[in-house]
């Protein structure tokens, strides 16, 4: 270990830190300056990764879970090499072009793993990373060649330990046994309010203990140190492992060390001053110069080390041409066709159990697919054949446990698809949407297609009442850009859905599916599998062709629909099934004007508040449910808030 | 400890349960059956309560967190003599009307304490509870009567284990030494999905050790334990106490007991008749003449306790009127009007420190008023003079550090509003209110007037990039129902908008701040401070009189409608603000028109989603942004979305 060149590499985070906080005029000196060690010791010499090539299947991952420290991160991928992150990137710290945004944000530029600002995330997205791991290791290592084997690193400071999410992600990463997993805890005993003792007193190590993680402490300014436990964590296979560095805030900045002020603000032009002076900086923007011969010489080595996984990948396809291909497939980010389940016109099914034959159907075909619940595998219906069960004991299992722990599930999700090679979904009911709602934020702003189901859609979930029964989680959800939002009619519906879901590259889908029986209805439309890929399709024209009212429905409210144009034959009534409203608002004018006519007056018709549908239907043409539920079977719910057949056809007959 | 009796109770429990989830063909008997002794015990000896008067002040409080075990909680109010709870509710259980509700929903009967379907959250809101109690007891006591003096109990099961939001709570619990805060864990490991071998391994206990709290353990079945157990944790003043008492799911059901099945489906006629016949259950909707006999005598010493706590309040309130009035203001759920801040036209404040006076001004009115940030005392801007930090040391403090836990947060908010006499306000950055999301919506399911404050609500937080920057948020905190949603435009309606928030009793209000200074503007409606209270008042009428055009906009919008307004004065503009939409929703018609004119063309200009805005304008007269933010200083920001002020007069223009 090269002492020496580390602290000049630590040197050079603090100096390249503060110099673009403070231009920036806004930023987080206190953990740059506060972890520079760690970072420096982790980049130089702990990480297996190649900055030549961000993209290594087999690289270490790290995660900087403590994501407005990121200036640490930029600091040191641009001292490692990486492209991307140019030094024009760190002088516009903050603009808006640059790739060093305020928070790290994922796809910006090669070496950020994720997008990691919302606290606690973080650390649940590398156990997702550490899980997805341990699943193309026992898929794709033989006997005479190991291609998966790298370890997930994260940081994390107070703020994750405290958030929720993390709790639970800690406590699942424990019970799974993940031991590639190793989170240093930068215990620097200060948040935004001022010392932990104000809110954050508890035993963190005794909770991860219990957790079932090792537990190792140390120094975050002894390099020696954190290398030993380091590879102490990296020999306990069973646990993961949380090394807890004592560290001091805003280390370097003399005035303001140790002090809450160093968190959340640049040190200004006097403390800047104060803290070149302290540490030896000699400049703006300064980058020791034995900090460059190392890493420059440390990517010989890296590149090296790539080259001879690529050597023994290759070795590997040869060897095991089916795994090669399985592992392309795996890669390719891609859905592979499955022969979706066939349903008959009057069959009686909930979408969630249809939706459940098309899982099963698309996860034989997709052998990268995997997913859970979050403890409702049988009434979210998410159980699949051959799935097996994801445990530390068997980890080629399909099907994770993720526990009663939504908000750690969903974020869990999106480290899996943040890894590469895996395609996963998760499930529970749809009122607890809102307990993994910023898991979902994340899902759709950093891109990733992870699948979301969500099942019991609306009061027709009866008895469980109010706090069971979404109202307003249609809208909710739908209001969240980049999400697609589908909500299957029937059956047939629900097996395009998936296939939609699973065809989607871009970012995360939402299934919204019922807990009760539908009848499979027959549709008009002939083409009616493309067209619904527009978002919305007719199911009946109206009599005579020329309809005189267009209800728009969505879900199980089609049935109400055909229904109440069934009530309303004189109004001449076209039904017409929108599976996305956002999709379709997508299309252009013509394709939207096929399944609406301009000037044709619209009822819409569903089972949820009305935000969002007065762009189709005037107030009063719209019905929705714009209270919360109640508790009884869900017919009498539906009964004792007017929402009805009748009800629908009274304002079609209006 | 009349032995006998109580194990009549707890048979009576069962019969209840048994009978009730079999009649609705609906429910979770693993719970009632599992704990009925703890139920029988609790209600019959050890709470502190009277059923004669079930808002008396100084009750025992009871959360069962895990709500789906309903019927356990109303078989016990019923058998205890809580008149609301009528066999005839239990007979109807899980029924439209009935009390007796699929989960417990506060406000249905007298006894039912919170509303707990949602998992974790009844433990969360059993911290507030616990957290009011020592706020009262601190402001109330005196040396010679002690008049706030009671328990908080809540009855945990694996699911609440295992939400994040419990880990929350129970790190702050501990934190804060809630010494009459007792948690009896129903440790039957089994969850939904089966055994909890499958996600949940970790060793609670240790955890709970770690966050500080007291650990017992026992017997679900052994009264005599589960009462020294108890005393034992009443005798521990300086931390909360987790009493894990070894349980059966479903016990009692011969066949299903200990088992998933038992969980969530009714017992079915053949396994009902089994159990029924080796409990020695002789009829249907048994009670035991015993355990009516028992709770009958109880429910005079239970009297004569309230009695007694009345002629002592009586004394008390006779020795210190001062403190009588204080009590009687906390308690009349009513604010008292404060001496608003006064903001002068031109002045250029954020919202959020305008909203930061008006809180003064208002917490020197109303000492009953509590709360306090997610560690962001400063960014959101709550602190208030004379507050005082609510600490273990110091239970008259008013602010509380919540720590990096918002969803607790919140629902420790809802605990403190629910035990009665307090008010709380909470407060984070808007973008987190995802996190909280859940508690949220409880306080509007429960009618709690929980305040909200959601600072930085745009963009215009600029550097911290899109993970900060909330654009679906507006949209998605307006669909829940009984939700008030009010984004005030300057100093001066950020003060009006905290007394709203104030004067709202039958639900929470949520309070959009800016984190950038807003230029204070002048109101050319005289009787805006009234108007406003509908929801949306004019700010500056068209020149001339008659509107060309009416942009309506929300918070800093305001400022760039006014200069979107001059940039486009040929089409005599009137500009609206809309502190909320949804209150001026459900406005009449005359009132809305006379704010905005039938026929005339509506702009509406919001940085946020255009998710709802669609009743009020056309697709193209939204100007909004409908995709996530960038990193980058505020204006720069607005600038590369193009929503400026000269593009929302090209708009109008148009």
């Amino acid at each position: 270990m090269n002492i020496t060149a580390l602290e000049k590499i630590a040197l050079s985070v603090r100096a390249l830190s503060i110099d673009a906080i403070q231009k920036a005029n806004s930023g987080h000196p206190g953990l740059p300056l506060g972890a520079a060690e760690l970072g420096a010791i982790l980049y130089g010499e702990l990480l297996r990764h190649d900055p030549a090539d961000p993209a290594w299947p087999d690289r270490d991952r790290f995660i900087l879970s403590a994501g407005h420290g990121s200036m640490l991160l930029y600091a040191l991928l641009h001292l490692a090499g990486y492209k991307d992150m140019r030094l024009e990137d760190i002088k516009t710290f903050r603009q808006v072009g640059s790739r060093a945004a305020g928070h790290p944000e994922y796809g910006m530029a090669g070496g950020i793993e994720a997008t990691s600002g919302p606290l606690g995330q973080g650390l649940a997205m590398a156990v997702g990373l550490a899980v997805a791991e341990t699943m193309l290791a026992a898929r794709f290592n033989t006997a005479g060649h190991t291609i998966v084997d790298h370890y997930t690193y994260a940081l994390a400071g107070d703020g994750c330990l405290q958030e929720g999410v993390s709790a639970e992600a800690g406590s699942f990463a424990g019970h799974q046994g993940l031991g590639k997993l190793i989170v240093f805890y930068d215990s620097n005993k200060i948040t935004i309010d001022g010392s932990t003792d104000l809110s954050f007193t508890e035993d963190a190590a005794k909770r991860y203990e219990a957790y079932g993680w090792q537990i190792l402490r140390g120094s975050m300014y002894d390099f020696e140190e954190i290398g030993r436990l380091t590879a102490q964590a990296k020999a306990e296979h069973k646990k993961p492992s949380l090394i807890i560095l004592t560290s001091i805030i805003g280390k370097g900045a003399p005035n303001k060390q140790n002090t809450a002020d160093a968190h959340g603000a640049p040190l200004g032009p006097e403390e800047t001053a104060a803290a070149k002076q302290a540490l030896g900086i000699p400049g703006d923007f300064y980058i020791a110069p034995e900090a460059l011969d190392y890493f420059r010489a440390k990517r010989e080595t890296w590149g090296k080390t790539r080259e001879s996984w690529q050597a023994q990948f290759e070795a590997w396809s040869k060897e095991n041409p089916e795994k090669r291909k399985d592992w392309d497939n795996f890669h390719a980010g891609k859905a592979l066709p499955a022969a979706l389940p066939v349903f008959a016109q009057g069959d009686k099914i909930a979408t969630r159990s249809a939706g459940n034959k098309a899982l099963g159907a698309i996860a034989a075909a997709n052998a990268n697919l995997v997913g859970g619940s979050a403890d409702l595998k049988g009434p979210n219906a998410v159980g699949f054949p051959n799935s097996g069960v994801y445990s530390a004991k068997d980890r080629t299992g399909r099907y994770i446990h993720f526990g009663i722990r939504e908000f750690a599930m969903a974020a869990i999700s999106n480290g899996i698809l943040l890894h590469g090679g895996l395609r996963a979904f998760c499930a529970t009911f749809m009122v607890f949407a809102d307990y993994l709602r910023p898991a979902l934020r994340l899902s759709a702003l950093m891109r990733q297609p992870v699948i979301y189901v969500f099942t019991h859609d609306s009061i027709f979930v009866g008895e469980d009442g109010p706090t069971h029964q979404p109202v307003e989680h249609l809208a909710a959800l739908r209001v969240i850009p980049n999400v697609r939002f589908l909500r299957p009619a029937d059956a047939e519906e629900a097996a395009e859905a998936w296939t939609m879901a699973m065809d989607r590259g871009e970012g995360p889908t939402v299934l919204a599916l019922s807990r009760q029986n539908i009848t499979v209805f027959p549709k008009e439309d002939p083409e009616w599998k493309n067209t619904i890929r527009t978002g919305a399709y007719i199911v009946k024209k109206a009599p005579g062709g020329s309809p005189g009212v267009v209800i728009i429905a969505t879900g199980s409210e089609l049935g109400l629909a055909l229904e109440a144009a069934a009530l309303a034959v004189e109004k001449k009534v076209q039904v017409v099934s929108m599976i996305s409203r956002e999709l379709f608002e997508s299309q252009p004018p013509a394709i939207q004007e096929s399944i609406i006519p301009p000037g044709v007056r619209v009822v819409c018709c569903e089972a949820g508040v009305r935000n969002g549908w007065e762009r189709w239907a005037k107030p009063e043409d719209i019905f929705s449910i714009d209270r919360f539920g109640e508790s009884g079977p869900a017919g009498k719910v539906a009964e004792a808030l007017g929402f009805t057949a009748g009800a629908l056809a009274a304002i079609v007959n209006r």
